[in-house]
């Protein structure tokens, strides 16, 4: 008797924040094992704003099809394995999709080396957000001490990692989040120097008193308008990190550039961009320095689950509205 | 008997491009020279594009006031000196402004180091333009034999030396220019490898044509729409060169930022600002450089020359419409 797949279909193209049609809950057969290939039975799916990106048609690493499960990294473990790395009870990782269960080729896996730690934190500080701050933060910019850093969706998945290890560099930090609950968990929980409340509407004038002395580091999730403001507040020989827009996935055919990007040669400043594909070849590194900081209590691991594919759609929204803390995480 | 002193005042603030109502030509008596000053006798008067941005209200180094003589470089020779330094006949350079004479403290002067060349040479090759060139593609970025280099306003002060140094260096060198002439210019006497008409309109065609593998290295003097158009053809780990953006000096309160930026995070590609003012403790080893390369014949001047400052409202607007070929100079 096969066994049946619950999975989430990419029905139509969003326009701004998706809405529910956008996805389509459907049940299907496991499809069958063939030589080189693996059946992963997903215990925990990643909810990332990259993946509204990856609804678009264009995307730059290729848009999800209409009518395809959509993408997603996910862990779980292995259930029947033909591929010779692989062994049932394996726990792994990869872009399992939105879905119960995967049959995918062996080398699009990565066999996971688990210890003491939730399997899902394989999706968080030991995956994309996790190694998107930590090469972000240290690979992309030289945090010193004293350096004046700071750090768009402080209470996220990335922003809150990115803050805790430019905190470990010695610099003031400061966060932005949305609402009074998020600015007291980014002080009181990550440990940072302020934040920044964006909904309050004063964002430059919060900008200017927690961060009289300017921004020296600024690592931006968000994009305009926030970013204009900041470029406004930067020290000479700044560097801005871009690794996304959250605020301009919903519209990459109508993104707003930064109109205030003329204060980099004012100021001898740089606006580098990357993303977390990028690294590859570093993975390891990455993980084995977040696991010393995590096992030294430097670093903490926010996540935040939801469970069931039936509540996807609100879920998945979750990410835009910025009703969640950390790391946010789907069981099916 | 005092000398009279035509200069040109700031008589009111541009919209766009500045209309002949902006300037006022004033005479007045030369100023007395107090200690510590020098009277300079002006051969040559420097005009810059950056001269549009300090007309404005808000100007990274302070707008120009209106009634103020306006700001510009100027080479000449000193006829009076209260300073210990300079003497009657030293040849120097400063910011003296569009006039005949100027009375300035010793301290805001350099003395010129003069051989063979024309004095308005440290106005082009030797000032201002040349070294903005010269940091701009040497110590922004370094450019790499087989390369691909672009470089926009390529047969103007700044860009047409920046592209014979990046030929130097072994890129692959690909201009941008308006009209055909200036794109002769560009292919034959700047020996580039091809350039773009921007003024025929399908830019981006062209710049595919020319550059098929990409730009690893662009040099941005004139901002949105062109750096939109690079920006779709950049390769991955390139650098875009930001020293100034000539189109949007017109309007700096409108300024259009690019909106293809997140390019730069899905290729791992950097945007840098410079200018020239942030190389000031590096001009020696930048002129001894350039001095180099001129007399091994490596990197030719390129100068237009204009007279007389009832001239000065036509001579400045040809820096916008392109109605030049190198560095652009008044004799006063």
């Amino acid at each position: 008797m096969s066994l049946c797949n619950q999975h989430i279909v990419l029905a139509a193209r969003p326009n701004g924040l998706p809405l529910a049609d956008c996805w389509l809950l459907c049940s299907a057969g496991v499809p069958a094992v063939n030589e080189g290939e693996v059946l992963v039975e997903i215990s925990n799916i990643s909810l990332d704003p990259a993946m509204r990106a990856w609804m678009n048609d264009y995307c730059y690493i290729g848009g999800v099809d209409i009518g395809e499960t959509m993408r997603a990294f996910a862990v779980g473990t292995v259930r029947e394995s033909r591929h010779p790395k692989f062994h049932k009870g394996d726990p792994v990782r990869g872009l399992l999709g939105v879905q119960q269960y995967a049959v995918v080729r062996g080398d699009e896996l990565d066999l996971l080396a688990v210890g003491d730690e939730p399997l899902s934190h394989h999706l968080g500080i030991y995956g994309m957000t996790g190694l998107t701050a930590y090469f972000g933060i240290t690979a992309e910019v030289e945090v010193k001490p004293g350096q004046q850093v700071l750090v768009s969706t402080a209470a996220g998945a990335v922003g809150s990692v990115v803050a805790q290890i430019a905190k470990l560099r010695g610099a003031t930090v400061v966060g932005v989040a949305g609402g009074a609950d998020k600015v007291a968990f980014c002080v009181n929980e990550l440990g940072l120097d302020g934040c920044i409340d964006y909904k309050r509407g004063d964002f430059d004038q919060q900008l200017a008193a927690l961060m009289p002395n300017g921004v020296d580091i600024y690592f931006d999730n968000v994009g305009v308008p926030m970013l204009n403001s900041v470029l406004n507040h930067i020290n000479e020989r700044s560097t801005i990190i871009v690794c996304g827009a959250i605020n301009q996935f919903q519209q990459m055919d109508a993104v707003v550039g930064p109109s205030q990007y003329l204060r980099l040669p004012e100021r001898h400043s740089t606006l580098k961009g990357f993303t977390y594909f990028h690294y590859v070849d570093r993975f390891e590194q990455g993980v084995a320095q977040m696991k010393e900081w995590v096992a030294g209590g430097q670093v903490k691991q926010f996540e935040q689950c939801e469970y069931g594919l039936e509540n996807f759609h609100n879920s998945f929204n979750k990410l835009f509205s910025g009703d969640h803390r950390g790391k946010l995480i789907i069981k099916p």
